[in-house]
């Protein structure tokens, strides 16, 4: 974290200058709105809290509630959300109110008394050590909170608008706010009260029976239901020895229970079978199961232990539909259109809770679009930009609804039913990266290079998210992960890891700080720090005390803040320990560029020779801004 | 962290629910008092932090300034007072904004052209792995910011009162409160107005100038001055190659720099040598040294490196005094007296900033009265237990200030005067357990032990702090850190490691949880949760696989809050990678009892049959409670 740099800080350092306008932003919601998001759930707050970085931009998050969401539906966070945390400051501090997910115990039918259940194993939940980060368990009400305490504390300064609800939108000939928005007022008084205001963008973020999904037309399609779930939030007493482990529980008598402990030492999540959903009239009865008849069937798959419950938080009744719409925004043909109409989350995918993947997939498509959003109304990048997302995050979508039908028909499969016992378990740790939500791999497109020289950084594979690794901070020996030094601040970052000459990685640093074609100078405005728009960071493959800091190139020492202090923040050597250029397969004797974008995907690995892709690269994403470039 | 277990909570866990003095506590002074103390420094929050865990105490907390402290003097955080941080919730988050030392660089005279300095070496800060947590420096205020944040957040729910000053203290007759304090307003279109209060105890917190020091007649004893500093927060421009680490530089020409780098990036702290103070007029024109003649000094020191500063946060000239108190409160004669009255961190000891201690050796002051003051107030021990802090305490500022002169002194030789050129770093690697904070050993008192069973835990020594080690929870499996599962709740701690049999753990479980004599038994009222006094916890020399949660002794397992859930968080096995047993030398065949006070001081080492001498060991520490014990 870097601070003071504008003159001493006394306060939480965690708390930006407002900029832009997040000075003297209106509590009531203006009349014009750069980006209106619909629905303060994951998607919503991820977005806007990506946007709160954008302080040219004026972001508006509306939410139906009158307050802050307080029992939430979602609470699985897979690693890579945590990796998404730590990018908005609060991965440390969430971890600590978390459960922890480290083993899953596998429960089944004793062998010798089959009425029984028993242990079958434990199997390890990232045995690859896929990440540096937890797999948690943690409620959505409080996920919501931490990215709200981001987006307060940015530039922008945005805070929901509790009490508002999205009406409807049309489409208007204004060039500049094209979209009139019709909003409701649900509370404080103003209850009924009719708003219209114009936007230049409209985010659906308003979960499964989205009315921005609807007021474009988009539809969802796939199953509706298949198999129903008692889903009970508990207090209890019981003698299941693993009440405090993720367990999977099957039983020879009647279906199957999915555990999940939660945070703060006592309450537990029970998925608990229902049963198959035959029709409309079966799945009606089903919804009325009570929690009582819920807990009942518990008690009958958990056989010969049992819960006593004591208080229950959330109980509900739910059935599995694998839903996805086609399109993620309004564009129907993107060779000639550029959307105005976005939709993340529920809106335009829905699965099974239980692999634990909506919110974070959610989040994810809040990652993606925030930053698109930012540079496209910030002027930073033409509009095209924005085709981008349905592009990239409908193909994850289907991704997971492929998966999780999978992982949701092995959940529901009898015991007896499988060929192999050890089925559920051997799919659980076989694809553990795609839970972690690690598998993400966009395609080549406007954004994401192609794969020419993945070989000089094989660790680093273009289209996937960029994978941390230990380093060394030169300037004063700390020890870091090498990924957790980016913020969510919407800069794009340039890695550069040195040749062993050092040779190409002197032209390569005067080119960034002096060539016209040089992406930070073509395009970072004139009047703002040279490492606004990029942040660029060395990596050196020798020991931390063998680099000589007055001897690394200027580019990697930028000037910060009024009285041009020097940043010393981005040089850094490989862990003697832990080589980051072994880690990560880097080229030793030729080094590498790695492309990162602002939500933390590798966008390009290039030579450190070839500064004319790396232009070219850039030249349709980022417009030179309107003041004259630097040079 | 344990929350839920009285019912669902929505927002944040670590605010506490409410209670006792905390409901409705009135925001005016009010006219008693049980525990009054004077000045929010590190000292006095840290007291005020502890004494937030004890509702049944009414504690304020007063200080003169008009609200929190800005730009504070002290910024170097020991290991020891981070552990002590993570007890109190706040670790994590003050590590995120902190400078992180990890090794120290030597300038010295080039001895091939002594007019320029030149790096002699660069020493690992904590070569032997003293701690798992880190030496940092972080601004005072902000270390008193996350105090408050604690206390507010605590059942007591106190808060600073900003803008008061202590006047003076009388011994009144009144048994309740025999303090009547003079206080005055000096704020808030109060200024001026006296108040007097009747108070239980008083506690000076109130810096070097302490008031309540000199209205209890004790006296600063010890050497006044001896040589003077330069001290500048500075953002500057430097070609210096280490001004990003901390940094010893002695120049043959005139005197040494100890150099420190801030929080942030870009502030550093730099201790410039202004020479010897020879006597009264002398040290007024020290006092006199304007900030460019100390910068001008520090370029002389520096060739042929410079700074070029840019903005000064803070800058001050001090001298070295070593002084102290011979007594930390107001009893002359510890056999028939007990203390009314105490004072503590700068209060009682002053030394040079440089080794870092001030508040360090100040915040384990607070830590130490804190819980004492919470235990006679709310009744559970008697007065006496009170003797002991200045006993304790009067002992480490004595030994600190032995080690600052040798330290001071070292650091103001001039670099031809050394017999042998390495004894600055010789001395600071030797010593480091010491400024880590980790040398104090309190001696056999009515809190501390003998040492007749000390090799059934050697590293677990008596009257030292009770040193972590890594363990795996049984219940899920999570790999934790064992003493970190200690918060600064005010509770003993019993650390029970298991026999190889268990046949002694069982019986020493089963008199714990039976017997009128366990301290369990006979101090826990009967209104309260089980585990309100004593956290019990239970480690297993086998992996955590092996241990069957269903078999392990009630007392391990206890029952909490209104739905009577049980609590699976106190039950550890060794951890097959790093085994607690061999890392602090337990005896595997016989196990142990290790007793914890609640500052975390190893209180006593006792064999798992030994419930006799455990009994003894509580029965002049505790009473009975005033309702009927728990049998």
């Amino acid at each position: 974290m870097q601070f003071h740099h504008h003159g001493y800080v006394s306060g939480d350092p965690s708390i930006e200058p407002a900029a832009g306008v997040g000075i003297d932003r209106p509590d009531d919601l203006p009349d014009e709105i750069d980006v209106l998001i619909v629905g303060a759930g994951p998607a919503g707050v991820t977005t806007a809290a990506q946007l709160a970085q954008f302080p040219n931009v004026n972001t508006r998050l509306i939410e139906s509630r009158a307050h802050r969401l307080e029992v939430g539906q979602a609470d699985g966070i897979q690693a890579r959300s945590v990796e998404t945390f730590q990018a908005f400051g609060f991965a440390g501090a969430i971890t600590e109110e978390a459960y922890r997910i480290t083993e899953m115990a596998v429960w089944r039918p004793d062998p010798d008394n089959p009425s029984h259940i028993a242990r079958a194993s434990v199997p390890a939940d990232d045995p690859q050590g896929i990440s540096e980060f937890p797999h948690l368990i943690v409620n959505q009400a409080r996920v919501q909170d931490y990215f709200v305490d981001f987006m307060e504390k940015s530039p922008a300064r945005i805070t929901p608008d509790y009490g508002i609800e999205f009406v409807g939108v049309t489409h208007t000939d204004d060039a500049d706010y094209p979209l009139s928005v019709q909003l409701r007022y649900t509370a404080d008084g103003r209850e009924g009260e009719q708003r219209t205001v114009r936007a230049r963008y409209l985010v659906g973020c308003d979960g499964a029976h989205s009315k921005v999904r609807k007021a474009i037309g988009r539809e969802m399609r796939g199953q509706q239901a298949a198999h129903a779930w008692g889903v009970v939030d508990a207090l209890a007493v019981s003698d299941f020895p693993d009440i405090r482990k993720k367990s999977i529980i099957q039983s020879k008598s009647g279906g199957n229970i999915l555990h999940i402990p939660r945070e703060g030492g006592h309450l537990f999540r029970m998925y608990v079978d229902l049963g198959e959903v035959a029709g409309d009239d079966h799945s009606r009865s089903i919804r009325q199961t009570s929690l009582e008849q819920t807990v009942a069937r518990a008690n009958e798959i958990l056989h010969p232990y049992s819960i006593d419950v004591r208080s229950v938080a959330r109980y509900s009744v739910y059935e599995v539909g694998h839903r996805l719409t086609d399109k993620f925004d309004d564009v129907n043909d993107p060779a000639s259109e550029t959307p105005h109409v976005l939709i993340t989350g529920d809106a335009c995918h829905t699965h099974s809770a239980k692999a634990g993947q909506g919110m974070n997939v959610s989040i994810q498509d809040g990652f993606n679009l925030g930053w698109k959003l930012g540079y496209v109304v910030d002027g930073r990048s033409p509009a095209a930009l924005l085709n981008t997302y349905s592009e990239e995050r409908q193909e994850v979508a289907q991704n997971l609804i492929d998966f999780d039908r999978e992982w949701s028909t092995l959940m529901a499969t009898k015991e007896e039913d499988f060929d192999d016992p050890g089925a559920l378990e051997d799919f659980y740790v076989k694809t553990a990266e795609f839970p972690a939500g690690f598998m993400t791999e966009y395609k080549p497109s406007m954004i994401t290079g192609d794969t020419t020289y993945q070989s000089l950084a094989v660790g680093f594979p273009i289209g996937k998210r960029f994978r941390s690794a230990p380093v060394i901070r030169v300037c004063d020996g700390n020890p870091l992960q090498l990924g957790h030094q980016a913020r969510a601040d919407g800069r794009w970052r340039l890695y550069v890891f040195a040749d062993s000459a050092e040779a190409a990685l002197s032209s390569w640093a005067a080119w960034l700080a002096e060539s016209p074609d040089s992406p930070v100078v073509a395009y970072t405005p004139d009047k703002v720090d040279i490492d606004h728009l990029f942040d660029v960071k060395v990596v050196y493959p020798r020991g931390h005390a063998d680099v000589d800091i007055s001897r690394v190139p200027a580019a990697f020492l930028p000037h910060t803040g009024p009285f041009e202090l020097v940043n010393y923040d981005n040089v850094f050597a490989a862990d003697p320990e832990a080589d980051i250029f072994k880690q990560r397969g880097i080229d030793r004797e030729q080094g590498a560029v790695i492309v990162v974008r602002p939500d933390q995907y590798v966008a390009h690995v290039l030579p450190l020779g070839a500064t004319d892709e790396l232009a070219a690269f850039f030249a349709p994403i980022l417009r030179k801004p309107k003041a004259t470039a630097r040079r």
